[in-house]
């Protein structure tokens, strides 16, 4: 696009009634909400939204391949150009500054949330991941390297563009630096933790920033207490909780490889002596040490989401109640149970109520003594639920 | 009591299928419940709670005078003796050893939260304020106090007897040292701030200790603002956005005397310049404040509860999208709202849909950096969601 704006290709008119989502700040508009569409937008063009009256109410870019036809970067009448993506950028960049402390690893594009939607990005000490899910970010992606590279000052962007989800939108999956060079292993530190990020191989952008602050939250139930970690990952739950003062902890997770870099992780925390891991089935291995007799004194459960659509909520609400319990019957009376769910179909209140059935079924009552959710720079977009989506209940049981 | 257990004087039989909530947790056994009442027991007077096929599921007090007949005090055949209140305590004070940091001040029985239905405690330096608010607690009065005393170490306790809702329970209104003396007004810190608590004249036992988080929540988006600080009380939550760089507080609060307080406390931490106070009705004050076309960086909305009762839902509904609309209009773009509801009967998705309702009458979008609720020295139990009340809504405004 160079410096002038991007072209307007075509209208999507939406059908009678279909505006006020849009209107009220919503920025996805469907296959089925959509009357007719002027011009011939291809795969990630610009275009306007309007009424089914013809009245402007926003400007996205279309992709014909997605049931999202429409994603909005715009509900005002101005230019898509590099300094609209500027003060975007400019203001994602000015809440972290607010909201971020004592890391070196960070979100600091968050789509939706920064009203930036196909885009993530994601610091690690002198790196950037950008990810990009869309046609139309992906029209972008250069511009936006560059924009980043310059407003952060940092040493190199790194394309992170092999999401499955890159499939509906008819892109490519790869992965290479944008800008600058480096290693793809970063060593990244949260609080008193450090932690390697693999950039390259590691889930998503090879950090769960989302869990940043709950990690953080987590630590004064650590201090003498046993702990069990479970899909601990790489391990930064738990190491937390080492850190914090934990008399041990075990980590399980089903990737032999995560467990490796989770001992890693200990070694290089200093409490390798302390943290023991094993690669295991979590609904087996808890089951497992149940019958052993095993007690803990905090239980970590972040496990990966159960439900990637509304159709799996029913068998993912059985898993997070299965889980649930097979960790309560571990806990000791007044021991701390740290359940988590980011999946977005399952909500809080669905969670509780798996929660608090199984401790029912556990014979245990509860008291809830902190609701966190997502970390504070993946800010929410008031207009878009599907933009909160981590539930963490730190939990007492009886 | 003496040493001895307290007697059961009599037996509660629930109505057919009126078990479940009380055998899941629930603590309360209200009048339509109950089938029949062996013996007769007295207001305060302890029971049992059974089935109506005469199974036992709870023991707990009783008060013919309350629309809540029974308050459970535990769902085991144990004893109600010294040692039982001592356990609870003890367990009250242990959480509190992992979650209470940097702070003089803040709650130790959290009533049900605490499975002590009826009873406060609030610490504030050397002194504790205990509230009970229902007969069987208060047949308790001394031997808590003792406990209290002896388990805590601290100089007096005080009872803070004349909370309004006695009146139900046929309790005296009253107040008087249980256990030694003090001055009733009470210097306490709260991380880097200062602040005296009247716990003879403040309201409740003369602090908010459930926002204490929240405020240290808020201190991010403090530094360099304009502040608005909106039923400012005594002024904890403006004085600490002053202590972390605000360049100005303005405080409102209806009440000379609380505002007086808030001018003093100001003074106390050194931020008497940036801090200014007005005695003023909020809902026309910020009205006034628009048309004069002021503008703030950071608005903190801290209401008393605007519904008391199911009934009052709509008019506080209305309450709480008017005050926020208010407050959005003062807002300068990429401003910070903190909106705050204490009402249980607004759950957290009422309050935020009259928020986000006043957020499209403005015209403007929003995202959420985080939702918080009350501090963790408040734990909810989880079969009560009577005792999740506080909602804070930490946005930015577009």
């Amino acid at each position: 696009m160079g410096t002038s704006p991007e072209a307007i290709t075509g209208r999507v008119r939406l059908r009678r009634n279909r505006e006020d989502r849009i209107a009220s700040g919503y920025l996805w508009a469907f296959e089925g909400e959509i009357e007719r569409v002027d011009g011939d937008p291809g795969p990630g063009d610009l275009v306007d939204v309007v009424t089914h009256r013809g009245r402007f109410c926003g400007r996205g870019y279309f992709n014909p391949r997605s049931k999202i036809r429409v994603r909005i970067l715009t509900h005002r009448d101005e230019p898509i150009d590099e300094p609209f993506l500027a003060r975007r950028l400019q203001s994602a960049m000015a809440l972290r500054a607010r909201v971020v402390d004592g890391t070196s690893a960070y979100r600091l594009v968050f789509g939706e949330g920064d009203l930036l939607p196909g885009l993530i990005v994601d610091r690690y000490g002198d790196v950037l991941v950008m990810q990009i899910l869309t046609a139309g970010m992906e029209r972008h992606r250069d511009r936006l390297a560059t924009l980043l590279h310059d407003l952060t000052g940092v040493a190199a962007v790194y394309l992170r563009n092999d999401a499955r989800s890159r499939d509906l939108e008819g892109l490519p999956l790869y992965q290479q630096f944008a800008r600058g060079a480096a290693p793809t292993q970063i060593e990244i530190h949260e609080g008193p933790a450090r932690f390697v990020v693999d950039i390259a191989r590691g889930q998503k952008t090879g950090w769960f920033c989302d869990q940043r602050e709950n990690r953080q939250a987590v630590a004064p139930f650590a201090a003498g207490a046993r702990v069990l970690d479970v899909f601990c990952y790489t391990g930064a739950f738990g190491i937390h909780a080492a850190l914090a003062g934990a008399g041990s902890v075990l980590g399980l997770d089903a990737s032999e490889e995560a467990v490796a870099a989770a001992r890693a992780h200990a070694d290089v925390n200093g409490v390798g002596e302390q943290c023991a891991y094993r690669a295991a089935d979590a609904f087996d291995e808890l089951r497992r040490m149940h019958r052993a007799g095993e007690q803990y004194d905090l239980i970590i459960l972040d496990p990966p989401a159960f439900a990637r659509s509304r159709h799996a909520v029913p068998q993912a609400l059985a898993g997070y109640k299965e889980i649930n319990l097979s960790a309560i019957r571990l806990l000791r009376a007044e021991g701390f149970l740290v359940s988590c769910s980011c999946s977005w179909h399952v909500d809080e209140q669905m969670l509780w109520t798996a929660i608090l059935e199984a401790a029912q079924d556990a014979g245990r009552d509860l008291r809830l003594v902190e609701f966190r959710s997502q970390a504070r720079d993946h800010p929410a977009l008031g207009a878009m639920p599907e933009t909160r989506y981590l539930k963490c209940f730190i939990l007492q049981m009886f």
